[in-house]
């Protein structure tokens, strides 16, 4: 299968695009891929050229850039060309870390949606205490969302679910401020209801924000704008708190050393939080597997991403998105 | 001053509220308590009776009650008749740590709304790494708003953050998905510009979720929906976190050791991200303050919300809210 990598996207790029692809190639010997990008750049750490190619272009799409224009003025920028791979045929996937709002773009524009399917969804898998972490969706590829497109996240995260994560039956939580029925805004009431009719997925009823990390449901349903807040609060509280433990372990000589003796204890702890090791977040509605990993992706985090799409189209994930929201309606 | 309390409230009642009431009017002289609950249990805790007076009665409503039917039903609950004695002239403001939606449908029904206030909103002061804390709301008082509700909110909080919490000028910040003007979905662009507009407000933009506990403003104004859920992760992971970290530090003989010898630091961390030190949280548009101090409230965050209750009063919040909501219009 074919994987194509915007090389340029991203804090360590394209050094961590390459190492994570060599990585991958040794790793998966069905897998080839481009890397698309300034060829100078990515030659300074390409040493296996195996299975990967360098699709050269000077173009690059930047943090700061307004997502739409960009997609749509840039034809060249790697994360364009990209998605046209995939759109074209010569690739069975795309991945990037580079500007979240221009990859949603250049996935819905460029690679297209599946039919059927009224809105994309952003859909990052979170960690829990348990470490078996939990499919979130959708966290801000639309900010206003229908009852209907909730319906569409809860089975598309659950076809994901279970190709990807092998859970058998989903549990599927709609993401609500009790977890009574009546509970909630005009949406979630809605969609509670919804969800509750359908014989696509298994519905658990309302997950509470506040148990979210404790895995109340493998698959978690939200309008994009409340997604968001709670991905950035989660992150944000963790980082502060951890913030706030680094200051207090070395504030003073006798913390340092209590600090010293519990080092592989926290360790544990940031890895728990650590959600690269399950992949970048899916883009899920396309019609081919677009997954954005994350701004800070190392080598290691490119590589689980590339284990990801891999597994996405491995198992069809697409074409049983696809067959199943056809069912649906 | 006269402020009723529900005496039966909470997860500590009646002790927490009695020795709460008793150190407040030691501490404060101008302050007279009612505590409405039941008289036996009350007054096993009750050593000083000057300026602190009983009101007896037998129902409570419990943490399972249907709020809006609890209200209406048990007509002698302390917690109605609390609200009831502000209603009546009797109590300048009434404290409660019992279920937030009864203590909301109470405030709504019995006390009563300001002229012109459209919706009442829950504003709990948040933590900040600094110290200072911000003013969050909405966090539930309703699931759904409208542009005018958070304008609304947004001159209440910024009343109350002068008022009570002495900031000359009050920064506002509108909580959204990113800093950008455009950002959001329909609510928060609509409400952008009317908050821009409005000359009785320091309006400085939108924030992100993710800077919460940096304090990027002095009230940070949502729909109760989304308020509800950033409170709920806040907490949620702020509480996972402390969790994963005492599994950590009590996992072997060494990391307990280590753990003994940061405990002070660790004490300054928890006592950072405690809210009770700030009080209740208000439950502003309303006749009269009406302040929830959380289930879990002690003697001392009873206190706490009682000074917040009095520095409300004395402050004239509920008059400059009137006032300046008739001027906005």
């Amino acid at each position: 299968m074919k994987i194509t990598i915007d090389a340029m996207g991203g804090d360590h790029a394209p050094k961590a695009q390459v190492l994570g692809a060599m990585k991958a190639v040794e790793a998966f010997s069905d897998v080839e891929i481009s890397l698309v990008g300034n060829e100078a750049e990515i030659n300074q750490h390409l040493t296996k050229h195996g299975r990967i190619k360098v699709v050269h272009t000077e173009d690059k799409i930047l943090s700061t850039d307004e997502p739409v224009r960009a997609v749509r003025r840039k034809k060249s920028a790697s994360m364009v060309l990209a998605a046209q791979q995939v759109a074209d045929g010569e690739a069975d996937a795309c991945i990037s870390s580079g500007n979240t709002g221009a990859l949603m773009a250049a996935g819905l524009f460029v690679v297209g949606r599946i039919d059927g399917i009224e809105r994309p969804a952003l859909a990052p898998t979170l960690p829990t205490i348990d470490g078996k972490g939990f499919v979130l969706l959708d966290v801000g590829a639309n900010s206003d969302a229908k009852p209907e497109h909730l319906l569409q996240f809860a089975i598309m995260g659950s076809v994901y679910a279970q190709k990807v994560r092998g859970i058998d039956r989903p549990r599927v939580g709609l993401l609500n401020i009790g977890t009574e029925e009546k509970k909630g805004n005009e949406l979630t009431k809605h969609a509670f209801s919804l969800l509750q009719q359908s014989s696509e997925i298994t519905f658990i009823g309302n997950v509470e924000a506040r148990d979210l990390l404790n895995g109340p449901a493998d698959v978690v349903v939200t309008d994009g704008f409340t997604g968001n807040m709670v991905l950035k609060t989660l992150e944000g509280t963790a980082m502060s708190v951890f913030t706030m433990l680094k200051t207090a372990l070395t504030s003073n000589l006798k913390s340092k050393l209590a600090a010293a003796m519990v080092k592989p204890e926290l360790k544990v702890i940031k890895n728990q939080m650590d959600y690269s090791e399950y992949g970048g977040a899916g883009l899920f509605g396309l019609r081919a597997p677009v997954i954005k990993a994350h701004g800070s992706s190392d080598a290691n985090a490119i590589y689980n991403a590339i284990r990801q799409t891999r597994d996405m189209v491995g198992h069809d994930v697409i074409p049983t998105i696809a067959k199943t929201i056809e069912k649906q309606q």
